[in-house]
This record gives structure tokens, C-alpha cells and sequence, in this order.
């Protein structure tokens, strides 16, 4: 199922704005009715993935939470296996590791060593695109696993913050632009 | 595709026993192996749904984070939608919450106050079952919304911690059992 016009204003129907989350002056884009609807879940996951169905893709990869809800469910419509990406101390393997600066602090994401192999294509996945740091630290940790990044994959893109630039040169595929 | 000892075997070969992890004398069953496979993924998703498949499901619900691994998927194969259940501050809307208690100390999870509609039917997914704590508290949130708890789905059952007698009435699932 490709992108289309009508699909991106279906989808859209089905997300919920609530203004002044998680701070005043911010409407949060929640994708809890979208998700809750059977037919807009399996709808959101045919588009995120529709771009990368003939890039032979071996590996779904996402950090948690919220990415392991599209990611999972793309890894079988794509043939692909998921690995995901997590918070420190929750991977019990080796890991890579990369940290990165937040708006206040740093966060730190983990992947298993061996949980992307040297040569794999990989496509990263995300429910949010919005300043890209999150993605970028992604990236980052793929890299380190040799692995080949076919593009990143979103349901929504918020395109006045800057993280498509901040992902480059990776292909960046939204279903939702706002 | 029902569970049988043929696919529970083919399964297990895709755990990984990690010892030490999280503290010593600890056996961790790493499923890294399994999700990283597009076969196994994509097996461990219909062994775990196919139970729920003649249900009429509305619902797969999970908590955060792996939990979300199978339950998306197996929303999509059951022709349902996916509520996810969260740590607190994590969901934009109000919420139920439910404290419950860990070995040391104390943690909650939320839903969405209309996150699953009065009368729905829900199944619950997650990717263990130990001593069931966290399924539990999963049970109480949609008892709260009024909702039908068809029965609990797992990829592992650790069966020596008793987590099964923790969750009656409700009907216990799993393709692993240890």
C-alpha cells in the first residue's frame, strides 16, 4: 500500500492532538486511536514499509518504546528479522553503545554486537521524526555494526525541526508529514 | 499455526541462555536470536496469536517494552487493534494506573482511560511470563476500563514461579515452556 494523499489524510484522522503535553506551548501527536483502530494499524504499518518492500532488507531495527510497535509487525511484512534498540542496562549481551545530547541531559542507546551483522540492510524505524536525535544515535549504533542503512522509516514526520537534515545522507520515508 | 512440540522445539533453538544476567545464579533467556530471525519472528507471532484466532479479539494490549514486540504483530494477524500500557508519564491522556510490587520496591503502569471501550475483548501479550507481576497488573488496568480479558499470551513460561496461578481465571498461553 503506497503513500498516497488519501491515505495520509485517513491516517491522520486518527491521530489525536492534545496541546501543552508533555510542556506548555507543545501539541503532542498521539497515535493512540490510530493504533487502536485495526484497520489504521495495519494501514500505517503497509505504508512505512511499501518503500522498502523490494530493497531485500534483512533487518528491522528500532528503539523502544514506541518504535517496536511499527517495527515489529514491518520486520514480517518486509521478510525481515527485527533487532531492537535499547536504554542501558536492559541488553544482556555485549553491546555498542552511543550517547547523545537531549534538550536537557544525555540519553544513552544500546545495541547487541551481534545483532546486526557486517553487510546486513537494515531499515531503521520510528513512530516520531522531530528534532532526529533519537534516529541519528540509531544510525550511529548500525554503523558501528557494519551493516548497511537503507533509509528510516516514520509514520509522522514534524518537517520544521530539522531531522531530516540531521539524518543525512539516509533516505527518510514519512507517512504523515505535518 | 498451533503450537506443537515440533514448533516449540524449533523455537527454543532460537533462545539464547545468557547466565548471570541480571544478577548472579540467574538464567537469562535472551529471545535477541529469535527476533532476529524473519522465520522464527514470524512463527513465535502465529503460535501466539493462533490460540486467540476464532476469539473475535478487539484488542491485543501490552506493556511496555517487549511486550509491544508480538502484541503489534499479533493485533494485525487477529484483525484487532493495539493499546499499549505505559510507565508513568509516558501517555498524553488521562489515564488508570495500578502500583504493584517488584522484589525490591514498587513500579505502576497506566492505559488510556479510553484506551480499550467497555465490553471489548482484549488479549494480553508479553514476550515472559516469570511470576507474573507485571501481567497481573495488566489484568487489573483493563478490568478497570470494563473490558473482557479473553486470556494472556506469552512467547516464555518460566512455569516453577507460579506466575499462572497469579493470573486465574484468566486462560494462560505460551509457546515456550520452561
Amino acid at each position: 500500500m503506497p503513500r498516497t494523499a488519501a491515505m495520509t489524510a485517513e491516517l491522520q484522522q486518527h491521530i489525536r492532538e492534545i496541546p501543552d503535553f508533555p510542556k506548555p506551548g507543545i501539541i503532542y501527536r498521539d497515535i493512540a486511536p490510530l493504533l487502536a483502530s485495526p484497520d489504521a494499524l495495519r494501514a500505517a504499518t503497509e505504508v512505512m514499509a511499501a518503500p522498502f518492500k523490494d530493497e531485500k532488507i534483512d533487518i528491522v531495527a528500532a528503539a523502544e518504546a514506541r518504535g517496536f510497535i511499527f517495527a515489529a509487525p514491518m520486520a514480517i511484512l518486509l521478510g525481515a528479522g527485527f533487532v531492537p534498540i535499547r536504554k542501558p542496562g536492559k541488553l544482556p549481551f555485549e553491546t555498542h553503545s552511543h550517547a547523545y545530547d537531549l534538550e536537557y541531559g544525555t540519553d544513552e542507546l544500546h545495541v547487541h554486537v551481534d545483532g546486526v551483522q557486517a553487510g546486513q540492510r537494515v531499515v531503521l524505524v520510528d513512530d516520531l521524526l522531530a528534532t532526529g536525535g533519537t534516529m541519528q544515535a540509531c544510525c550511529r549504533l548500525i554503523e558501528r555494526c557494519a551493516a548497511e542503512i537503507v533509509g528510516c522509516s516514520f509514520l509522522i514526520h514534524l518537517a520544521d525541526l530539522g531531522g531530516e537534515a540531521k539524518l543525512e545522507p539516509y533516505r527518510v520515508e514519512s507517512a504523515i508529514v505535518y
